[in-house]
Formats: C-alpha cells, sequence, structure tokens
C-alpha cells in the first residue's frame, strides 16, 4: 500500500494536473478567429439570447458537468479542505471523460456554508449540462443536493449517495437471481443509514423490497422514535421496519436474506451470516475494510458476497454508475435524474450480466467493460424521454 | 459580415463547444486507477492538506485560468445573460489555451450582485490558478475586480479594463519612437473614461505621460468637478488634467500629440486631427466603427493610426496580451498582477517591433505572432519575482 501512494505522489507530481482543456476545432488563421471569436460569435451569442435551449444546440453545456465539492468528506481522509480534495476532484473528472466521454471540470469550493454552495452552484449551472456533487459530509449533503434537484433544471446528483445505491441495487438483482429469491419476498438489513445508507434503502424499497431494518449507531430505526430523529432517518423510519420491532441486528439478520453494509468494519460477524436464512447474500463496504472479510463471510455460508475492494469478486464500484448516468440524462438533455431513472440504471447495469455468465462470484459488470456506460446510458436517456423531464 | 456570422453560427452547431476536457495520462487498467483515483490519490491529497502550496506541485492550479462572466456586457450585443454568453467565453478560453496553452474554463454566473459574483469567485479559487474577468458591464466590474484583486492570493485580471491599456501602452512607447518624442514630454487625450478609459489613463501615467485630458459624456473631467464625480472619475481627475482646465475635446487636441479613444463611431473629425500638434498619434478603437475612419485619419495628416480592427496597420489587439500576461503569472505562481507586471507586459510587447521593423504601419506585432505570448510571459514573470509578488 506504501508503494501505490509513493507511485501515485510521482505521477501526480509529474502531471501536474490530470486533466487540461483541448480546443476542439482548428485556431490558426485571422479567418479562424473572426468564426471562433470576434465578429462571428455574435451569432450564436444572439440565437441563444433569442432562446435560452440553444445553449445546448451552440455550447459545450450538453456534454460537460460540474464535479463539485468543499473538501468536507475527502475519501476517509475528512474535512481536508477544497485545496487538498482537488487531485480526487481532478480524478473524478477523468473517470467521467475516460467512461462517460464527459467534459468534467473539478470545482472545489471554498466554503462550508450550505446556503452558500446552494447559491453558487445555482449560480454556476448557466455553464454546465450537469452537476457532480462530491465528497461533501453529511447531512449537509443531503440538504444541498435536494434544494439544487428543487431549484435547477439541471441533473443534479450526488454521487457518495446514490452512486453506490445504483450498484448495489444491480447487485442485488442479480444476487437473488443467483439464490432463486423474489424481490418481494425478501427481507434485507441495512447497516448504516448515513448518505449512501439512506440512498441504498430508498432504492431497493422503489425496487420493491417490504421488509428493510435500517440500523445506525443508535441502533435499529423505528417509527416510534420518529420525533428523536433528524429528517433523514425520520423518511427511513417510514419505509423500514413496518411491525416496528426493537430488535438488535443479530436478531434482525435472523429474519433477512441480505445484510448491506455502508458503516464500519468488522461490524458483522461469522455468527450473524451463520444466523441468517438460507442463502444470505452479503454487501460488505465499508472502506477500506469491509463489514467482515469476504473469505470469513464465505466460511460462514454467505452465498453472494460483495465489498467495496477490487481484489475479490463483485466489486460494488461507483465507476459502474455516474459516467453511463451522466452521460444518458445528458444525451436527452434531462432536466433532472428521477428515482425511475436511476433504477433504470440499475436494471440497466444488471443486464450487462447474461444469465449464462451469472453466478456467485460475477453478479455485476468489470468497472472496466466498456459496455457498462453505454448501456446505463441508454436505460437512463429512454426513462427521461419516458418521463418527460428533458428540455425540449 | 452577414456570411462571417452564418459561418460561424453552422460552425458553432457543429462543434457543440469549442473546448472540452482531455485526460493528460492513461486511464486503462485496474492499476492505472489506483494510482490516479483510489488508493493512491490520497497521497497527494495528504500532501496539499499538510501544506496549501502542494496544491500548485500535484494539481492543475498551476495552469488553469476561470473566465467569469454575468453576461452583461458582451461584445456590442450588451446584458444578454449568462447562457447568450458562454460562445464568447468558451472562445476566450480557446485563446487562453492557443496562444498561452493556459487550461482555461468558462464561467458563466447567473447573477448580477456583485458581491455575490465576488463571493462565488472568491469561493471557486481553490480551483484555479487565475482568475479572468470578462464582459462585466461598467462601473460594476471595477467594485469586482478591486475587491477580489485584494482578497484574493491567485491574479485576477479583467482584461475589458487592462488588456486594451496594456496593448495600447505598448504601442504608444513604439509610435512615439516612429515620430521622435519622448514619453515626458507629450499630451494625450483619452476619449472614453470608463473599464478601458480608466485603465488607459492610469497606465500611461504610470509610464510618464505628464498631461492627459480625461474626456466623457460630461466633458473633460477636472478636479473642480470632483464632487460631482463616481470613484473611477474621482480618481482620475487627481492624475489628468494637472491645471485644470474647462475645455473642449477641440481646444484640448490643440495641445496635444496623441488621441486614444475607446468611445463612440465619428468622435473625432478630420478638423480635430488636423489642429493637433505635428505628428499626431491616433487610436481609435471604438467597435466596430472606429472614432475616425483609419483613412480619413490619415489623409488629415495622423502620421500614425491604430484602430481595433483587423483590416487595417497596427491593429489594437488584446490577445496580445491577456495570454502571455496569464502565462508569466501563472508560471511563478503570482499573487496579483501589479502594475508594474502590467507595463512590463506592454514593455515587453513593444520590445518584439525591431528597430528595422518600426513604422508607421508597424508599431506592435501581429496578434497571430507565437513569439508574443513567451515574450510578455518572460517579461511579466521576471517583474513578479522581482517584486515578490509570488507564492513560495
Amino acid at each position: 500500500m506504501a508503494d501505490v501512494y509513493q507511485e501515485a505522489l510521482k505521477l501526480h507530481e509529474e502531471l501536474k494536473g490530470k486533466l487540461g482543456v483541448n480546443v476542439k476545432t482548428r485556431v490558426e488563421t485571422k479567418d479562424d478567429l473572426s468564426l471562433l471569436y470576434t465578429p462571428g460569435v455574435a451569432q450564436p451569442c444572439r440565437e441563444i439570447h433569442k432562446n435560452k435551449n440553444n445553449v445546448y444546440k451552440y455550447t459545450w453545456k450538453g456534454n460537460s458537468v460540474a464535479v463539485v465539492s468543499d473538501g468536507t468528506a475527502v475519501l476517509g481522509l475528512g474535512d481536508i479542505g477544497p485545496e487538498a480534495a482537488m487531485p480526487v476532484m481532478e480524478g473524478k473528472a477523468i473517470l467521467f471523460k475516460k467512461f462517460g466521454d464527459i467534459d468534467a471540470v473539478p470545482i472545489c469550493l471554498d466554503t462550508k456554508d450550505p446556503k452558500e454552495i446552494i447559491s453558487i452552484v445555482k449560480a454556476l449551472a448557466p455553464t454546465f449540462g450537469g452537476i457532480n456533487l462530491e465528497d461533501i459530509s453529511a447531512p449537509r449533503c443531503i440538504e444541498i443536493e435536494r434544494t439544487l434537484k428543487e431549484e435547477l433544471d439541471i441533473p443534479v446528483f450526488h454521487d457518495d449517495q446514490h452512486g453506490t445505491a445504483i450498484v448495489v441495487t444491480a447487485g442485488l438483482i442479480n444476487a437473488l437471481k443467483v439464490v432463486k429469491k423474489d424481490i418481494s419476498d425478501v427481507s434485507v438489513v441495512v447497516s448504516g443509514t448515513g448518505a449512501a445508507g439512506s440512498s441504498i434503502i430508498k432504492m431497493i424499497h422503489n425496487l420493491g423490497v417490504k421488509e428493510i431494518y435500517g440500523f445506525n449507531i443508535n441502533g435499529i430505526v423505528l417509527k416510534e422514535d420518529y420525533d428523536q430523529y433528524d429528517f433523514l432517518t425520520q423518511e427511513l423510519s417510514l419505509i423500514t421496519n413496518t411491525q416496528n420491532k426493537r430488535i438488535t441486528m443479530k436478531e434482525a439478520l435472523e429474519e433477512a436474506d441480505v445484510f448491506i453494509g455502508v458503516s464500519a468494519p468488522g461490524l458483522l460477524t461469522r455468527e450473524m451470516v451463520k444466523g441468517m436464512k438460507e442463502n444470505p447474500i452479503v454487501f460488505a463496504m465499508a472502506n477500506p475494510e469491509p463489514e467482515i472479510k469476504y473469505q470469513d463471510a464465505i466460511e460462514a455460508g454467505a452465498r453472494v458476497v460483495g465489498t467495496g475492494r477490487s481484489d475479490y469478486p463483485n466489486q460494488i464500484n461507483n465507476l459502474l454508475a455516474f459516467p453511463g448516468l451522466f452521460r444518458g440524462a445528458l444525451d436527452v438533455h434531462a432536466t433532472k435524474i428521477t428515482e425511475e431513472m436511476k433504477l433504470a440504471a440499475a436494471y440497466g447495469l444488471a443486464s450487462l450480466v447474461s444469465d449464462e455468465e451469472l453466478s456467485e462470484t460475477y453478479i455485476i459488470p468489470d468497472a472496466l467493460n466498456p459496455k457498462v456506460a453505454k448501456t446505463v446510458a441508454k436505460a437512463v436517456g429512454e426513462k427521461a424521454i419516458e418521463q418527460g423531464v428533458i428540455h425540449n
């Protein structure tokens, strides 16, 4: 691990920026200048002034995304500030380009005030076709995303919340095929109800899971404690724990077919896995050490195991979702990313594993598979058109 | 002219964005990802967190500029809004790339409130090595630039003010050589005291011109009327019109060696040029029609004539200044752009015309001359180091 860090540092020093700007056309002669700049440029300006939607026709807006962070929750490093967040946002931007052919720009903001972040992103909106929020600490990220989604007419997406949720949902769809269980019959325990956990709970609820138990540092989420919760947990209490049981995670797992962890290393023991219903499915995504080690989960009887790590099968990697999701949204000039579009992304992703390929150790495609973004994009774009959430 | 507009529109529609993002390194394998993104990327993050200046070492900050506009004063089109300003800002960005090898990003803001623009640009500062303000209406542009210059530790430059001033100053240095007059001996009339005019007046004052008469729609600027002026005109009144004369432009020109116009078409008549001191120098830069037509000025006896147009000799083109100015500032990690750095840029630009080449019709280099940006950059960077206005 020390080696990868030193090698990465060296590479970053050599590159001095992992991305740059490129000019898409010739700029050699005065005639070129008069078309690309004054006086010719006045004409597309006039056309956009007449009809704002023409900005998609004559500028990069239809292919650009701002990757916005305030540097408060960067990787596992925490609140390291906007400058120190830059290498991650540049990294995200190059993934957008490489996997989605999207022109993404890192934007690291020198403010932590949610209201100010909201007003800045709103002001930036004319320039970009979409906003990817990244590494903003919870629960601020929730307020920021929701307000922006309401007030902007371009897609706004907080990858830390929904990226993982889409990939987990895709993995769950296929894992249930492996164990031959129906979505509407299974019970799921979700450990962690923060940014990612809450999005996962909502998404698998929309997928059709009837019984979900959500756990956080205070134990199980239940309606009875509604008044003590923040708004996010309140929402979760309404769609989880239908019978309002005050039980431990070990007890909940005895009723569960699936464990989904976005919490902390070691929270899931072998004994807990052994206590689950037959053919347990375990997604243990705590970073860098999962809730249970891959090998331990397998040995305890888990039939399908996914983690966030690339050195085990079934890696739950956000890279499977965001490039295709934004590609699809941009292609149709979407005004927003709906729950249905996210589900369409999950189904599209799941469809990339054929029935012949599907197995315990292959429930989601490889992150480097070039078909991924195209398939996700198609599913997302079609859903946006079907829902009519596009600029005309 | 109709043709260039239709051709430009077609080209913009084909391109759908004149610029894009490019990835500067290979992203093919999982190993590549682990160096460019997690887990390796954590190491440059940590190093920047330790010392903020490392952001220049490991990210694009040392080569990136935000081209910021609110769309309130776009070309001659006026307040057309941020979306319609995008083609111009993209155009500016590709000029930055082509002539300065700078990664510039168009940022069109959906707000006209100077305070909000200031706070947004301040918040964006961690991401960029410099800020180029563009096409923001006067006098708001002055307040915005001044506040940002005071409060940020990266170069902030309003091209509409200072770009023209640098090129005019370079042109004046060489035109005075042609007519064999000394800077300290000449009188100059400046028509127009807005964003560009005020910067020109300050710059040629710093260059050593002793007598400057400034004119605007209310006539000559003079100390006597100080209390009636806005802050900008008040400042000009302190460095112009040393003897506090209440005279017309025609009368002022009778004492003048040089006319500099950034005002309106037709304001300078043949008679006025004829009334000037011998070997008059005329810079008539109103757009698209100058204060006096090139041919009329020549026929009235002007010895050296410059305009903003590319179809006459001595084009005063901002493109001669901003790419090299920012290139030089970025190369040395400058904290600001000082008056002295702008003067150094003007002298650098003037130096590109050798004594052998210098003539009435060749006082400034061609905008497409590839030596321009390098020479300006060198002069600006050296001055910044000399003045110690750099990040260490």
